[in-house]
């Protein structure tokens, strides 16, 4: 008897331990998402990929989904954190370089002149880039943009940069990932730069982590290899280097993307091609009073032919302002 | 009483489990491995690597190991099963290039004049490469080497190309992802070629192989977006390549290390270079009769220097004959 109840009670237990693990997930899993289109459009995709044998079904190896970085999981206003951390390392490195007092952009860009920096363009920029991104081994690299992530401060939203980070999409990154889907970042970000962080902050490991890239070379130093950041751009995961950068390192394509801005329009229209089940997603700034409105004219995540190109397929847009009810996670 | 006995029998039962499971895994993961050195070399690094606490511990998400693919997970004797590939596309290509006839190194590999079209070296290898490997989108490329792979037949080994795998190093793939071990190719072979069977011989899906790529470009085809494979080589994955891809592609670096060539040393240097328990492996080809035997002069998975270092070290280097009780998986 004893033994019989025994095996009664362990059946039951082990029957109820699937029906309670869906009760928990099923009240919400994206709750700084509102109800709306946006939401419902997710959790429909989501749900109908997980159902074998459902139009919508999708087979765990091909559960891909690729997140534009900036703008998209965290803010980029009023400038992108990989160039406020340029600015910061110019600073930083100044009192080593006399010479810049005398040399553009870095003369501009000391006495505070953003206009006259601008004023530079790509030229100035690569510059710049050349000054605080090679140079160094990528273990050294990674040090820095470490300690700098771990205090450089954010001038508007009151908390670190690596702390402006989107809840509702860090809600969503793992709301697939318990749906079996691989989460990855295709961003025209510096990879170096973003997997400093990407594994802490979002859950996604290096690699998993696709962005662009400067020539590194391998030397001895000392007897042992290293590899040094060279000056000199590698690739650029922008654009249409979105589509050819998901090729070289991901070799499947995705069957959700999102992102925010014009340099993910090809990404999101490579990603629909394929057959099948297909989501595309926009995240629309909208929201001035608790992060910035901006998209058509503006200087950072420029959202103008995608958001045409959005409305005319039916992609689902985000209204921040209207979709999410909270954008930054509490303050750690 | 019932409840109580209940409950011992269910801690019981609980205590049982990971036994069973422990004991169904002891008998032999590797039984194509003879007990050895290199064996016990392999047991002794991956049980450490998974008590927490001990010595030889690695977080579950560093552990990353590394394959070659030529020599080291299937045969490249007597010649690399992509240059197989290569020449039959420009024996099937041919009727469509008449200009062939007249033009090396095409006129000397379709009369078979091996020789010729060797001591045409790296220029003639570039012509051959550019016309089977680009002029055509991802899809198509990779459609024309599933068809190929599907039937194209080894020489020497009565056996289609694609199950010239190693039987001891699928048991060896195997067994590193039972232990949470994350499985990548690491190859000079072309990417795109790799990807079309990885998963299916090794069980390690597209975004797990890093290779040697082309150029490959973005462009509308009928309103859609393809991906071109252009002439021109993107990325040699090869020699002091290798930690670069590893950087590139992964991002962190390995704690496991497997290879078979000179081709191979820099990633093992790489591998080692790196704090904490560390492993490196050779593929010693030393079995004439099952398969093959060469090191220092082959043309083929040369294998000079790295054995060196090898000794030097202390790597651990597989004697084929001596270490392997089975090549070839049982024919399918």
């Amino acid at each position: 008897m004893a033994r019989r109840m025994c095996l009664a009670a362990l059946v039951a237990s082990m029957m109820l331990q699937p029906r309670a693990a869906t009760a928990q997930r099923q009240p919400d899993a994206l709750p700084s998402w509102n109800d709306g289109a946006a939401k419902a459009a997710i959790i429909t995709f989501v749900t109908a990929a997980t159902i074998e044998g459902g139009n919508g079904y999708v087979a765990p190896g091909d559960r891909i989904a690729v997140f534009d970085n900036d703008g998209t999981l965290w803010c980029e206003y009023p400038v992108y954190t990989q160039a406020a951390f340029a600015l910061d390392r110019v600073r930083a490195l100044a009192p080593q370089h006399p010479e810049w007092r005398q040399e553009e952009p870095f003369r501009s860009l000391l006495a505070g002149d953003a206009r006259s920096v601008a004023a530079q363009g790509e030229q100035g920029i690569a510059r710049i880039v050349t000054a605080t991104h090679s140079g160094m081994t990528t273990a050294e690299f990674d040090s820095i943009v470490r300690d700098w992530m771990a205090q450089a401060w954010h001038p508007v939203f009151a908390r670190r940069y690596v702390d402006c980070v989107y809840q509702p999409m860090l809600e969503l990154l793992a709301y697939l990932r318990a749906n079996a889907f691989k989460t990855f970042i295709v961003s025209g970000g510096g990879v170096e730069f973003m997997r400093v962080f990407a594994e802490s902050t979002y859950g996604i490991p290096p690699e998993q982590v696709v962005g662009s890239s400067g020539v590194v070379s391998l030397e001895m130093r000392r007897g042992r290899p290293v590899l040094m950041k060279q000056p000199g751009v590698e690739f650029v995961d922008d654009g249409p280097g979105k589509p050819v950068g998901i090729h070289r390192f991901i070799g499947r394509r995705p069957v959700m993307a999102f992102g925010n801005s014009d340099g993910d329009l090809e990404m999101l229209q490579w990603t629909v091609a394929g057959e099948g089940p297909r989501f595309a997603l926009l995240v629309h700034r909208t929201d001035a009073e608790r992060e910035a409105a901006y998209d058509r004219n503006s200087h950072v995540g420029r959202l103008d032919k995608a958001l045409d190109e959005a409305w005319r397929r039916g992609w689902t847009v985000v209204d921040m302002k209207r979709d999410w009810n909270v954008v930054f996670p509490p303050p750690p």
